[in-house]
């Protein structure tokens, strides 16, 4: 990602509230004397023993067939290697946290104290009755091909080590597209692949399995290129040694078609992938630097096909992709394996749903205009919401065609329709709302800025590139404020409307105001005085284009906060009304309610004028609006019932 | 319970909607991608290598602070014996729900296929960075003792075998206040155990280290006396072995102050209690059946105290009172086990606790106008909310007094605070209703109980004892709609207003309403046609004195359901006004809305009489209204909007 991640950020995440990222709650009825007597003793013992009676049963009766175990040693955790299992746990229980909001699987994340591949095994085998599914994560090769290897061999179960199968079926899928946008067949395609690692040994067996020639591929280690005269390789690495008589990147990259980098940044030139075939295509997974800087590589070669690991620029290969799905369609028809066949079936679905139309929710999260399918979207994007119901049934017809699937579907509709209801629509809209505005960042001034959770809410605002804050307030007291709470806002603007330095604006503030207001009962001494508040100092800047928009409201009374924008800025043309909105986000998808804020009491006529207006909103983020009507009014004391606006 | 519990509904319980009880959930924001970056790459990176410079930092960062191992491996589940790992699932489920109910501990059900001791204990070792704490739960004797010594010979984490240690923690709690109840030194009483198992052994073990002499005890188990003459006793057993001269059960208990069963129902008679000493002590706690009937026992001994392990006798011995708020206690000073003094600790509290005046919410739940410390009062209740800020605590300081604790508590007020902040209130206001309810059955007409949900529901009414539901309809239709989807209304009262049986009963009805309502525009012929709608009729039922209270509302529009009530049952003498009222149950406790439902456009007068009302009906739950007064209207349609009641 492009924009910065403070260090900060990331610890208070995990460690603010409830430590860590995940628990564990009951799903169904525990309120009463009689719901416990059916959750525990006596109740309990009916399931047991229709279990005991068949084993089968465990799926019906408990978790165990949404449960996916992601087991990891700690021995090979992403960029930082053998930090052992307790500093591999933020990992596992965020791993976990991505099977349930992609696939709605639940995952107890297993930390094991265990470098023996013997004991691993063992253990794992131990666990079996526990788990749908095991995901073997972060284990450092070669011990990583053995244990899985085993446990495929031993476990009834499906098993899959993500780090080795992941970016090989994801770079695969991106790896057919691009060879069919370049019209070149993979049996012929000549192969450079950097590193040689677990993912890099996997991503070229499936690469085989879906055609091309062990013979046309160039491996490297750290060492140099894997080949006959290497004395120092492991068994593992001999069966990818090569003939080839190149001896470094560059010779071995002349006239080849394909390179994939799973090593460290910056090891390829421009010059390099001059010497590439005709349409090379370039997969540079290194991260966060790819083998290769993304706008080197395209300017050097303009015909290119460049895939990376990250997800500021085109085809991102994410494992995210896949994993979820894999195992959703796994658990789904209880297969005993996951596969070769389901593996190449995701590959295939993967690649097939990238040259579909995309629907629109999916260029409004990423703030496309149009995504089409070419050099530059060669894989489904991420947030794809058609991933679920496209990759876990292709996954699911594989298993039963391959006869490892032990609870065969038959309603295909009706299996889509179940996995469609699994996740509601509460991840899309704060993503979409998120990536628009980052698209193009917008100048916001926070009137409070004075007050900790909105120097907070400004930070993060600009840190996350979604908005150019503007700061308003004494700079002393939201610098220090800033300073003690290790809140960066380095490069952010502040502006103090008491200050003397802004008398002038003041004055140009007042004398605008005064205009537009002089027939409402404002003089001009009032006007230029009233612009020492934030509020209408806030609202003049947006009214002057000086800013885009103002947030304010948190620590003052509504009608305060109100006035000021109505008075200042008012209505556009042609509109006749003023309306709150609040967004509730809940599980089956975004409520907004209006207007629950500014029209007192209103009529149905006017209900029905705020309502279009919220509907119409609303459609901006290409939902469709139901609609409620509902008028209501605040029960106050009369007094306060008066607002003249 | 004394209530029938029905093996569908069990199985219902466990299979509906989701199968199984748990699910694991994200606890934080996850909704954008910035939240993804920070849960998962490349955010997780920090609490990684924070965790690696300093590994007690995964409990800062980490959910396996609060993460507690339910581990099994099915070889002696509950009453069912050795039925396997998987048929032992749903009861490791279910003990995680308690966990997390009582005690906010998240837990995850772990069934190994594991019977061999080495490598149960290597396994649980491999297991140690991933979780917190391990309740160890239905593993068979001898393996259990081993495994549990073992383990807490090698683990840093607290461990706990709980169906040794949790029997024996509440027995002795019970054993110390009804001694003092009958002025009798531990050091001095004469103990018969009926039973050997591993809860009999760690009562028994407990027990001495409360005081008692181990050459007051005769043990039993199903082959006899354990005495110094058997020769096939195994090295556990030989410990217990007696060196007195009773051959069984009679002899034994002759002139015996205490008698603890842990073994099968019905083996003491009234004869054998006769027996024993002035006031004795009976803790019959096989289960269902206890080793001799509660009413067989007082009534042969009145100066008895007497224990089950049943919930519909007074002094229920039930393990909840104690896993809970002991792993809470261990877990929150990270002790490295949980050894004799914290259970001596836990031992105290309850004790204490049953000594201490009960609060309200503990009377009102067990529907009792005053539980008292007494004979049948000798351990707090399992509902008692006080349970988790008393025994915790306890536990807690124990640890740090026997130092075991790595992270001591100074601040115990404030610990105590956190503690009653875990848990909301919202399981306590069903409970009490319910048993508020069950204490007093009264007859409910179902008016739609030709539909599905409604004749459900009128079952689990049944069932639960609540009510004795009356159904209103056709009873063909009824008896049809409840046999295909077996449910089980016998015995349950089925009226047709219709049917010509009802003939008479109409126009007696038709009669008393037609002179209620004659000013109000009813004739008798119109009175009595109309007493063939369920609502009316059920609604004179109520009236009449033939039923207490009518349920309605479901299928119909809810004017045409409230009117009848309003025409024929009219308001309380003295009342002006009848209001309508939503409970919703949240977290932080049950919110009562009103009137949303009856009153249209209240004017402040109003609506401050309505909740008035409510704040009277909330406080009947012994809970202290808070309120809040909305006044709303619903828009509708003109028309409908004039409503003659």
């Amino acid at each position: 990602m492009a924009r910065k991640l403070n260090k900060q950020d990331a610890l208070d995440y995990h460690a603010n509230g409830k430590p860590g990222k995940i628990e564990v709650i009951p799903t169904k009825n525990t309120k009463t004397q009689w719901d416990l007597s059916l959750a525990y003793s006596p109740g309990v013992a009916e399931p047991c023993k229709e279990i005991h009676a068949d084993v089968e049963n465990v799926y019906k009766y408990t978790a165990k067939g949404n449960l996916v175990a992601v087991i990891s040693n700690g021995t090979a955790v992403l960029g930082l290697g053998d930090i052992g299992p307790e500093a591999s746990k933020p990992v596992m229980e965020g791993k976990g946290v991505l099977f349930k909001i992609f696939a709605d699987i639940d995952v107890f994340d297993i930390e094991l104290n265990s470098r023996n591949v013997d004991e691993f095994v063992q253990v794992v085998k131990a666990l079996e009755p526990t788990f749908g599914g095991i995901n073997l994560e972060d284990i450092k090769s070669p011990e990583c091909f053995a244990i899985e290897e085993r446990l495929r061999q031993e476990l009834k179960i499906p098993i899959m080590h993500d780090d080795q199968h992941g970016t090989a079926i994801i770079s695969s899928a991106a790896l057919l597209n691009a060879l069919e946008l370049v019209k070149k067949k993979i049996e012929k395609a000549k192969f450079v692949i950097n590193g040689a690692g677990a993912a890099a040994m996997a991503c070229v067996k499936l690469y085989v399995a879906l055609g091309a020639k062990p013979e046309n591929f160039i491996m490297f280690d750290k060492d140099g290129v894997l080949n006959k005269a290497r004395t120092d390789l492991d068994a593992m690495k001999q069966v990818f040694a090569t003939s080839s008589k190149a001896t470094n990147l560059t010779e071995a990259l002349k006239g080849a078609d394909v390179f994939v980098g799973l090593s460290v940044g910056n090891v390829v030139t421009a010059e390099m992938v001059k010497l590439m075939a005709k349409h090379p295509i370039v997969f540079a997974m290194a991260n966060p630097d790819p083998e290769i800087p993304y706008e080197t590589a395209i300017s050097a070669r303009p015909d290119i096909i460049m895939a990376t690991g990250r997800s500021d620029y085109p085809n991102q290969v994410n494992n995210v992709l896949g994993f979820p799905y894999i195992f959703r369609g796994a658990l789904d028809v209880r297969a005993t394996q996951i596969n070769e066949e389901m593996k190449l079936a995701a590959v295939r679905a993967l690649a097939e749903l990238a040259k579909s139309p995309v629907p629109d929710i999916v260029n409004l999260a990423y703030n496309e205009k149009n995504i089409v399918f070419g050099p530059t979207y060669i894989i489904p994007k991420p947030l794809d919401p058609r991933l679920l119901s496209t990759v876990a049934p292709a996954v699911a017809k594989a298993a039963m065609d391959s006869g490892v699937a032990t609870a065969p579907i038959t309603d295909w509709e009706g299996y889509k329709d179940v996995l469609n209801k699994r996740l509601g629509l509460d991840n899309q809209l704060f993503r979409v709302i998120g990536t628009k505005a980052r698209k193009d960042p917008r100048r916001v001034v926070f009137a409070e800025a004075d007050n900790l959770k909105i120097l907070k809410a400004a930070q993060v605002v600009n840190d996350e590139g979604i908005a150019f804050p503007i700061l308003l307030g004494n700079e002393k007291k939201i610098r220090t404020l800033a300073a003690d709470n290790g809140i960066d806002i380095d490069g952010i603007e502040i502006i103090d409307p008491k200050s003397d330095e802004m008398h002038d604006k003041r004055h140009y503030f007042g004398e605008l105001f005064f205009k537009k207001r002089q027939r409402k009962g404002f003089n001009l001494y009032e006007a230029k005085k009233i612009m020492r508040e934030r509020n209408y100092f806030g609202c003049m800047m947006v009214e002057t284009g000086e800013a885009d928009a103002l947030i304010s409201g948190l620590t003052r009374k509504y009608p305060d906060t109100i006035r000021p924008a109505l008075q200042v800025i008012g209505m556009e043309e042609g509109v006749k009304r003023v309306a709150g909105m609040y967004i509730i986000n809940t599980k089956r998808g975004p409520l907004f309610l209006a207007d629950t804020t500014v029209n007192f009491n209103p009529t149905a006529e006017e209900l029905a004028e705020i309502t279009l207006m919220v509907a119409k909103e609303v459609r901006q983020f290409n939902l469709t609006p139901r609609i409620a009507m509902v008028s209501y009014s605040i029960s106050v004391p009369a007094k306060r019932r008066k607002r003249s606006w």
